[in-house]
């Protein structure tokens, strides 16, 4: 029932997120190309989150296309979800502006991490409320990829104490991995049209 | 009529407020952990905020939806429920670069209080507008916890004088009460797509 | 065709227009009530400016909602609508940040005149692309009030230059006769899904 | 099956990034008419940027219309398109803050070079996906407005070397030749609703 609205605030929020970030990128105050260089960390931290906000907007429209109907247990950990991605916009500039130092990019790790757990429990609430047999629940079946995330994230975070470079390169896998498309959904979408 | 375009509007203006409260975070100058510390009063304000926010997204999107129409009055209710809600991001970055002062949490409880009283106000004009007997108004039913933030609000800014930490621990208290999803027009609208 | 989702886009823009104004909410770096008196003129000059946005996107609505197509014309006189509205949140807090300052009072007044004469002319585009004889044009009939505005606000310019609470008053009176819902599209409205 | 939230998805990101532009129109300090005039290389080149992301929502919403499904490349090649032209406000911001200096010039008509391949890239992508049989494919045609701009902007870009006004003066020719609506899908969809 509410569905479509959940949908709608959600987008809503992501469109924004991904959007806002850029206000990070300050204007010079020369007009060199030497002027640009600083803002490169800034751009390839962004070209991240940019990419991982996409993809969470992608599956998240996915998993929410197959749900048939949501419950007060969905709207909050939809909330908690939002949350975690409203502070990626933070971390993006935290770690852009310091090219890439540590601490930032442990921080950086650490939001995705929380975001990543936070999609987990979305899926495991609507799994709940859908039931274990439904249509829905084994559509989604074993989350691989999310479960994948979960650990590299952690790993990531390890490696950035070897070089935050190395964090950052795992951060890039976990966003490769999730940007291929969920087929599971879409398989479950082509069953439900059929019958 | 107009429904549609009233909710997909709210919907619009809630969304950016609830995300351009993180603008508010700003960028610590060093990397270390201890540059964040200054921060924690921030996120625990924009916590807060980012839940009443939700709450209000929420139990608009249901309020609305048992509404069969709208009136001029419901639009002049709704743009004055908006305007309560864009302070707050206002409030709340006040409150949280002053890390709890008195002065500041008063105000923040002030315009939840304003936000709290629109919100009841747009509930009557729907009453109104929709007749006594209708469907829609004996969904609505006695406001309890619309009477109850009502009263909260007050209480909570009149404890600030005590402390700050019970006003905004009386404001949690109000969150906490309206996370829950509003079992009345679930009902209702069960109702009458049964009938 | 492309109607809904011209609705839509100026929606988004109109919807973000009303809120990044509250970004020009500057929060005080003192904790005491003095410190929010500076930002009583931002108050109310954002109080006129959020009435006036939201009034354009109402009767935007109403008058799109009684179009029944839309032409490549159409795309730019809304468009043109759209670049002056934009303006607004500029000239808003030109004005609140300057007490109410001659000049910046005259600027917000010709914004709002330029934003007038975009809208009068998207409703013109809008009755040319129905036909004079058309439902559309019928209900739109003679346009008292954006020709009454059209007026007020050289009006309130012209009183700006003896005091400019004069033209801010002018300013508001325009607002007050737009806030009442057009009725016109409303019957129109009624009467088509009536036939 | 995710074409409708695509299609939402990009309106929502398009519709801010068109809006935060006049974030950079920095408030006066002094209420004089002269205090606006180094505004006016800022307005101006928000005008072309203005009408530039106007167009390219007006065209994303014609093809992607006329597009009977999406496919996960289509989302990639969709995401690919936003990221350019989400780095339209750093660009407008440069070159209006340093009044048309030849490397921002440069810059703006390099961003708008990408957004262009991006643009191109995704109409071959939905030709792809749909085959090269299709209606939509049919309707597409050779794509000589888009061919057009992406030999326009390397030309700008040239003209730049010798006076930046010259290369800016070749980028609003490109506005101008997008903003005539494309009348090969018009006429697709016309021949759809008919067949």
């Amino acid at each position: 029932m509410t569905k479509n609205r959940l949908e709608a605030f959600s987008d809503g929020v992501i469109a924004i997120l991904i959007t806002i970030m850029v206000l990070e990128f300050k204007v010079p105050h020369e007009t060199t190309w030497e002027a640009l260089v600083p803002l490169v960390p800034t751009v390839i931290s962004y070209l991240l989150s940019f990419i991982m906000v996409g993809i969470y907007w992608n599956n998240h429209h996915h998993m929410l296309h197959s749900a048939t109907s949501v419950s007060g247990g969905v709207l909050w950990a939809n909330l908690h979800l939002l949350f975690w991605l409203s502070l990626v916009p933070f971390v993006t500039a935290w770690v852009g502006e310091h090219e890439f130092a540590q601490i930032p990019v442990i921080a950086q790790g650490l939001v995705m991490e929380m975001a990543g757990i936070a999609y987990y429990l979305l899926s495991r609430t609507l799994v709940h409320h859908h039931g274990r047999e439904s249509g829905f629940s084994q559509a989604l079946g074993w989350d691989l990829k999310g479960i994948l995330s979960m650990i590299l994230y952690p790993t990531g975070i390890a490696l950035t104490f070897i070089h935050p470079w190395l964090g950052f390169g795992a951060y890039t896998v976990v966003a490769a991995i999730w940007f291929i498309p969920d087929r599971r959904f879409e398989k479950a979408e082509n069953h439900r049209n059929v019958s």
